[in-house]
């Protein structure tokens, strides 16, 4: 890199949902924004999360002068942690996030050492050679901010996640004004949110949520159970806002949830009269028709209150006949099994379950196409690259730009890791650096790559069956009867007939064709492999342990 | 049972959506309506599918007089060969779905004894005490029947699988006359396809298909690949004629589409001119613009021809830089995070992929609400049950007739197995006798249940780690370095510290904690479990095989 040219690097968030990260860097000097977790998908078992790989940053750690978050979902701030020990820089964020992500770096004992800066939409602060100025931005969790990036070689604007509300529930829109400032002011590149960009139309207000809300409040004749996001703080004002309307109490069911709502409340994002309040067990004494109970688990987590809930394996609750559960969510790709069998659970419980598009109780937070061609037609940026999207989204983003003019040349459609040099006049897509999953699992970060997944996917399918056999290592014989260990192949206590059976193949390898094979426990593994495929065309992972005594 | 009761038993399809069967039975015969297969869900791994449980009516094969079949898909036909294991029976179908339960039925071997009977819409057949009238119906295969069912306690009407479309592809539209014919005689008991019963709104028509197809082909550049259902034969007619409109040939890619195109232009449902119809080999060295593909693999499957387009491991195609592929199939709940994987891959490649919404090219081939009403005002029956869905579909199903007038104890939602007499008057819900899943993995039936798939589960997530050490049985010493077996835990090339701290774990218990153990082998497990787990927050399973020798 010459001194002369603004690298701009996606390190998360382009090619996948999730893990957003973006590294801006002038003259040897970084700004990052966001550092996010994914969560594993389907072909990912036993990973907690996935964070961005540091490879990078780490081979300059001096070089990075501040890490600037958008907002505070897990996948823009989630990696804080990860991230403060692979390079150590200041963080700026506004008030909310700022709390979460001093949570964060509490629990990983990092806080102490960490520097934080509150901002403010509307205060610009400097970052190494950049002068960021933060705007207002709707999204669905409080106080997110788009970035306008003064870079010696030009304006950048990075919108966060962000969607156009005109009547959000806050009360606060989209800085409207300072995005078409930006715009005028002439902008070099616009990097966008491409969470929906395949979604036609506009992403309707969070008004319409309190419309459906209002109608299920006024018929329902228990409790109502709103389901949502933890951090979906507006949702959780409009369930108690109805609730109030129609003299219900409210009640908070979930740990993240309570402490959320404590923090919001505490620092006025959420306004709830100490009143109306009510815990877990006054709601459960309480005539239904006065309780309205927010909790967690609209992702069908087993875990979270209403999987527990639908399983009756709820401490302090339990869903009666009568109950109205209103999911409040979007159900998010690779969970809607799990989503279904909740719902399907609640019903059988007697429950009566309201989920998009049965009613619209939940909208989506992020921007829908023509959306983004107003943002793209307010910025009128010189080069545009869509961020934060699986490719199929930058893509349409992508599309979406170059119906509204922008040249395809201009327009870069990358993947996580790939650089991009700007001189002010040109754009060049340059070599990739590092960009990929790092797979967090347990306590060690990186140690999981892809032959150990495979494996995984391995045992899921037919499990293993390893055997041991002592043979005298003269002559070669059986010593005593072959143990055989195996789990997720067959039900063990009803296979005493097969069992055998593969004791008998063994005796008969050591016998026959394993008897001088070079490597006799690599032979028994092959001639049992063939052997149990045979009898129940299932493929175990087969191990053998030749014990020679 | 009495034999002046009808007693009708959903034994598939009911609080799932899949397997779908029904049973109805009247003095000691039965008639059965379809026996389908359903797709093991991601908490079921290894399983290939799963079929009902045939054991109630395996305690009375001599009762069963006849299988009729509504449609050909898997989920209606797919467990024939296990049926006719368990009890041999009569098969009623249509053309086109006769032909294909044929194909099942060669397969398994069976298809020498079956007795099969051709059936039209129209013309009504007797199987025991019931007289049978298939009616037409539209939905997303050809052949599809309704069945109005006379029984001696009054008229029994099941749908099938169902959409009403007033411009189908085939020119074909539902029989709404014998519909109308049949609820004005009088209909005791209606069964009805619930699987968009939570969807407001009426189905569209293919016709909708038809015209997001003309704007694709219209101004396509390169080759389009059109991936769908192979049962979906309106779907590769509409891609065939609009082919034909823009001049361009068609070629068919995959094993199932292969045929089904073959059976259902041999059975003239059908129609490609055979100039019209190329090979993939001649596709392939055409002008790009002259083609069309219709492919297997809408569902992100990785075998089918799409997933192997996408990641370049098909034979004799490739996709290239300016193919547009069209999804033309819904994407089934737990397949969209491999389908969007398919879509990311082959955008990697330089395709541009159009799916729902982007474009409208797939329509659903079941009723929604609003159709749900009209046959519901069609036949005004005198109970409802509502089948073929899961719980929530049911509910939903159920508040629909309730709107309608039908009184709620006119109305059963149960879930399979459940026991429904009729004796004109009444409904009775009664006992309930065995309809679960019934688990077909490889070879063997049944054999696999919740404690095998649980393991698979735990070793999916951690994987396992074995030891195996020899001691001395008088001594109880450990006599040589003990042996570690492990997979789907950590990587174990790069895990040799750790198998020596694990190793090391070993020759302390053995000598310390578990050298008096009454089980040292459970005991060296415990110590393992816990050790490993401090040392990396995993919880592999742990084995141990302590040999005493």
């Amino acid at each position: 890199m010459t001194k002369k040219k603004l690298r701009i690097i996606p390190l998360g968030g382009c090619g996948e949902v999730g893990k957003n990260m973006t590294v801006l860097e002038y003259g040897g000097e970084a700004l990052v924004i966001d550092v996010g977790i994914m969560f594993p998908e389907g072909d990912m078992p036993g990973i907690d999360y996935i964070i961005p790989d540091f490879n990078y940053l780490e081979q300059k750690t001096e070089t990075v002068k501040g890490i600037v978050f958008t907002h505070g979902h897990e996948d823009h701030i989630g990696a804080v942690g990860h991230a403060m020990d692979a390079f150590d820089a200041p963080i700026y964020a506004t008030p909310f996030t700022r709390a979460l992500v001093e949570i964060k770096l509490k629990r990983a004992r990092l806080l102490d050492g960490a520097t934080l800066h509150t901002i403010e939409p509307g205060k610009s602060f400097t970052v190494g050679p950049f002068k960021v100025e933060p705007f207002h931005v709707c999204h669905s969790i409080p106080d997110c901010v788009g970035l306008g990036i003064n870079t010696p070689v030009g304006l950048v604007v990075h919108t966060g996640d962000y969607k156009f509300d005109h009547t959000p529930v806050d009360g606060n829109p989209p800085d409207f004004a300072k995005i078409a400032e930006l715009g005028k002011r002439g902008v070099l590149a616009l990097l966008s949110d491409s969470t929906n960009a395949d979604l036609p139309g506009a992403t309707p207000s969070e008004a319409v949520v309190t419309e459906a809300f209002d109608a299920i409040f006024r018929t329902a004749k228990g409790r109502v159970i709103v389901a949502t996001f933890a951090s979906l703080i507006a949702r959780i004002q409009q369930a108690a806002d109805i609730a109030q309307r129609y003299k219900r109490k409210i009640a908070i069911a979930g740990y993240t949830m309570t402490e959320y709502v404590r923090i919001a409340r505490d620092m006025g994002y959420l306004r709830i009269p100490p009143d109306q309040l009510i815990s877990l067990e006054q709601a459960d004494a309480m005539d239904p028709s006065k309780v309205v109970i927010v909790a967690t688990g609209a992702q069908g987590e087993s875990n979270a209150v209403l999987g527990r809930l639908a399983f009756g394996r709820h401490d302090d609750l339990e869903v009666k006949r009568g109950d109205t559960v209103i999911m409040s969510a979007n159900f998010i790709p690779g969970n809607e099994e799990k989503i279904h069998g909740v719902i399907n659970r609640l019903y059988q419980r007697g429950a009566n379950v309201i989920y998009p598009p049965i009613a619209p109780v939940h909208v989506s937070g992020h921007a829908k196409q023509e959306d983004h061609k107003l943002l793209i037609n307010l910025i009128r940026p010189k080069f545009f690259v869509p961020v934060s999207g699986e490719l199929r989204h930058l893509h349409q983003h992508a599309g979406l730009a170059a119906e509204l003019g922008i040249p395809r040349d201009h327009i870069a459609v990358v993947e996580n890791g790939t650089v991009l040099d700007f001189d002010g006049q040109s754009m060049t897509v340059g070599e990739r650096v590092p960009g990929g999953y790092v797979f967090v699992d347990g306590a060690t970060v990186g140690d999981v790559g892809p032959a150990v997944m495979r494996d995984r996917a391995a045992l899921s399918r037919d499990g293993f069956l390893i055997v041991m056999v002592n043979v005298d290592q003269n002559t070669g014989k059986v010593l005593d009867e072959p143990v055989v260990i195996s789990r997720g192949f067959v039900f063990m206590r009803e296979a005493d007939e097969l069992m055998e059976q593969i004791k008998q193949v063994v005796y008969q390898a050591m016998d026959d064709e394993c008897a001088y094979a070079y490597e006799r426990g690599a032979c028994l593994e092959s001639v049992l492999s063939k052997a149990i495929y045979q009898m129940t065309r299932r493929r175990p992972m087969v191990f053998s342990l030749v014990n020679q005594l």
